[in-house]
């Protein structure tokens, strides 16, 4: 039987170490403040927005939103948007993408300032990433993963590793954070042909496909560590990953459950990345 | 008995279409025009440079050559360095790298004009190259190699790729392109455990580590692509790759020679992306 790796166990040692640090620049006079950006009302949007911002409050991160119509062009939105990137009191901005069509995603991700953009869309941040430097911001959701194995011990270095889908998000930043720490890297997609073998040929398997119950017992090694990053909705209507769990669960040495696996580490590390923010911004060494 | 994939014929054919785009250019009045930039004289770095400024002028492109002294201070370089890349006769800059270290290489890098960067030493190249975006310049060996199994008809949808090395001018960009071509690529590197059998695995092997004749026909197999890119010496002061070619070719379907396989491909991706810049600059249409 396998070892449940609970997303919860790692969020409450990183919240830990957080209200310390968040304590600290309070003295300062500091509170880490971070400004989500919407245009419009998606749902999801929504629910991931309910979400960050009651995890920012009990962290006491200041989290104001600035919804701005779906109508808004492109000059008036780039107005708003610089004065959040200039204001000294906004230490990080989650923007909502995609942005509506008529609007120029680019032309804002290129300017947000790269010390305020916690999660990783400017250029600046992307390339530091792709190099192993670390001393940008990864994506939440790739550096939750790499928390989650951290805390159950799971050794990187030498390893084979498959990380299944390409994203900019998940798997090619994940793939680089995996690279840093020595892994053997092999990435997946729709492409690859027999992905059965490649993901039983690895030690680790990471999925991040958003395809639900994709990964049965026939795509895992016995004993591997299987990582499932894929948040969907099953025929059921019920909210499940990329893994088949109840079916890889018996032969996985170790297994995330969805939810309650990864997921709910990415909002602490979003919370870890506003703070680092509010310190760089500040000038205020990391310790 | 294998296929010798000579990087003079890949070569050839890029030539003969620059030709034509740059007698195109100079009826609009535009001498393609790279600028070389180098500190300090290494003996390497001389050497490379001679083999830019024959091929470039054997095309038709000016290479005039910014020799500055190894003594020179940041504020003198970086004013002349910002000079080129404002000049708008120069459409490319190839620096030689690393500077001095008393100079900031990363003051340079982060003001380089992106559309003058024909080697990808900028954040919003290098991040282009990550997310698989063709609107920027690929460092130039990388793009050899997929030059290199273009030509000679190697498909790359669903194959396993696996790449040794993981630097920022071959391994991570050159995997970045596999991807985009859908390629199910794994890089491998000098933590990697078993790298024998890994190798072995691959139906298209790619050495970029720098270690002279690494790769034996154990770690090949049959009939696999094996593409060369280690420009090496060994014990004998010969020229030599990261491929031991007497003990792998017999073994493989398609094999490059060291020299004369992906290192003679590099310039002339090099003169293909100063004629880009050219156009870009100039706001030339691709045809």
């Amino acid at each position: 039987m396998s070892i449940i790796m609970k997303g919860s166990e790692v969020a409450a040692i990183i919240q830990q170490e957080l209200l310390k640090q968040i304590e600290r620049l309070n003295q300062y006079g500091i509170t880490p403040t971070l400004a989500i950006v919407r245009v419009g009302a998606r749902p999801d949007d929504l629910v991931y927005e309910l979400g960050v911002k009651k995890k920012m409050r009990t962290l006491g991160i200041k989290c104001p939103v600035f919804a701005f119509p779906e109508t808004i062009d492109q000059a008036d939105f780039e107005k708003n948007f610089s004065s959040l990137n200039l204001d000294s009191e906004i230490h990080g901005i989650l923007l909502f993408r995609p942005l509506p069509k008529h609007l120029n995603e680019k032309t804002i991700i290129d300017t947000i300032n790269p010390l305020k953009d916690i999660d990783c869309m400017s250029p600046v941040n992307i390339a530091k990433v792709f190099a192993g430097e670390e001393t940008g911001f990864a994506p939440c959701t790739a550096e939750a993963v790499m928390k989650v194995l951290n805390h159950f011990g799971i050794g990187l270095e030498g390893k084979r590793v498959t990380v299944v889908g390409r994203s900019m998000v998940v798997g090619r930043p994940l793939s680089m954070l995996l690279l840093k720490k020595n892994a053997t890297v092999t990435i997946c997609h729709t492409k690859t042909k027999d992905i059965e073998n490649t993901c039983r040929n690895a030690e680790i398997l990471i999925a991040a496909v958003g395809k639900a119950n994709m990964i049965t017992d026939h795509f895992v090694a016995p004993d591997a560590v299987v990582i499932d990053v894929g948040i969907n909705v099953d025929s059921n209507n019920k909210l499940c990953g990329d893994v088949d769990y109840d079916d890889v669960a018996p032969k996985a040495g170790f297994i995330t459950p969805v939810p309650g696996g990864v997921g709910t580490v990415t909002s602490s590390v979003l919370a870890v990345h506003v703070v680092r923010a509010a310190k760089y911004l500040n000038k205020i060494e990391e310790r």
